[in-house]
């Protein structure tokens, strides 16, 4: 890959970050410029090594930029993209991380409409319980799947320079339109996001919280890890894709109603068949994608 | 603890083997016998040595057993108590490991009534993702809770020789009625477990599932951790504690049916907040409970 000489990361938190550390651990990377809202973990990242300068003005930013990777929440997206406008050159190339497409794709069309052949749009698909700049690392993407979702505009060479960038990371690329990824991604991330937020706040709002979450155990802890990731990537996640996220939360309302007139009607064979169905799914799911160890541990 | 001469186990699996390897190891029992439906599991468990000897006879495997622990699926307890009672001698102290106790207690009632004061049921707090006699290891139970709800019948000598055994095994004993049982782990037990359950049928049974869980990923993998469990172990859980269980499904669905409302109202300040209140209380959950690393990794 040639070298990128000037990358300009929005958002230097763990996506960010580690795409940052990637491409500098492969010596792909001359200078990283970071830009972001807050001054913290722009100063933090700036310690770590995980970029070289901070940058609080788009147009000294984007001045003599080759690569704009925006990992900012997908909520800031509109905004940047209005502040980035003015001052982006037709050859700069950028792309996003952010985990909707249609609402992000909106935004650039609203706003980067003369640089639409170099605006890929993509999402990289990591685990992000843990945030910021100091959970950044260099291998957060090797053997992640990265889905891009090109523009009808991109230009071929804006696409592959994109896809080039995270195959560095170490990413294995995937392409979908933006509606196939909205969907696909409300059924198996957005909405299991929804379903622990949702547990474990019911749970902590009862006057017995402390007594229960005393007894809970490691299948507690599994099941609501996603609980404790970002609430404000959350937010933006569950509003820009709220379509699609209800469309499978209706889904899945409909399968727990089934689930509570078996449990009503004590229909014990047809609750173990639905649990051996999923049982078998899932390990045979984790199995393949995991196979470290058995079932995904 | 004074040495346990013939203990028997009944159902020879992750709980009971567990058990059965602890209590060898710490060299407090001469005999271990084995007790169950299938002779394969118990087969393997003499082979691997965490029972000396299979018996198929209940008269035989009772004759002079000190100790008894019934570690099959809770729906077993009614066929397992009845023909018990016949040939068990009121010196012999049982306990059970059933994840409900409610009935678990009522098949107690039924079919052990001269033997009240040697009966005395409890809950080992162990994820039990992984099963069969393969998985059984003597330090399953080290530092886990054991939940203990005594008969009103129960001799304090016998509450105390359960006690003994479970702390032998590294457990922490708590006491509990059998009612509030059943409602703390429906809530922070059985429901998590038959959402994930029905999160992953419902998933599995469409036209594009194979697509779907191609693009998921490790958020994915946590949340439905609890559905590789075994099912016919949780459809009676299911089925024995259903009442509790649908009183949290309800109060799940009352949650869901509020952020629903959030959703299509696109209330994003209401979300972060409900997201943000999760995220807090899952955190400091986990590092309280699971404090070798953050957020309970």
């Amino acid at each position: 890959m040639k070298k990128i000489d000037k990358l300009v990361v929005c958002g230097v938190g763990l996506i960010g970050g580690s795409v940052a550390l990637a491409l500098r651990k492969a010596g792909l990377v001359n200078r990283i410029v970071g830009v972001g809202r807050r001054p913290e973990p722009l100063a933090v990242a700036r310690q770590l090594g995980v970029i070289d300068e901070v940058s609080t003005d788009w147009a000294e930013a984007l001045d003599g930029a080759e690569f704009v990777l925006l990992a900012m929440p997908v909520g800031q997206m509109d905004v940047v993209a209005a502040a980035m406008a003015p001052h982006l050159s037709p050859e700069t190339i950028v792309t996003d991380a952010g985990s909707t497409k249609r609402d992000v794709i909106e935004a650039i069309y609203r706003h980067l409409g003369p640089n639409l052949a170099n605006v890929v749009p993509a999402h990289p698909i990591a685990g992000a319980e843990k945030s910021g700049p100091t959970a950044a690392r260099a291998d957060l993407y090797q053997g992640r799947k990265v889905v891009i979702t090109p523009l009808p505009e991109n230009s071929p060479a804006a696409i592959a320079r994109v896809r080039e960038v995270w195959a560095v990371c170490g990413a294995l690329l995937h392409e979908m339109s933006p509606q196939e990824h909205d969907r696909v991604f409300a059924a198996v991330s957005h909405l299991p996001h929804l379903l622990a937020f949702g547990l474990v706040h019911e749970l902590a709002e009862r006057a017995n919280a402390e007594q229960l979450f005393s007894y809970a155990a490691s299948g507690f802890r599994d099941f609501t890890r996603v609980a404790g990731s970002h609430p404000e990537m959350w937010r933006d996640i569950c509003v820009a894709n709220r379509h699609s996220l209800m469309a499978e939360l209706d889904a899945y309302l409909s399968e727990l109603a089934w689930l509570r007139a078996l449990l009503l009607a004590g229909d014990g064979p047809t609750l173990e068949k639905v649990f051996d169905e999923a049982s078998r799914a899932r390990n045979e799911w984790a199995d393949k994608a995991f196979p470290a160890t058995p079932s995904g541990e």
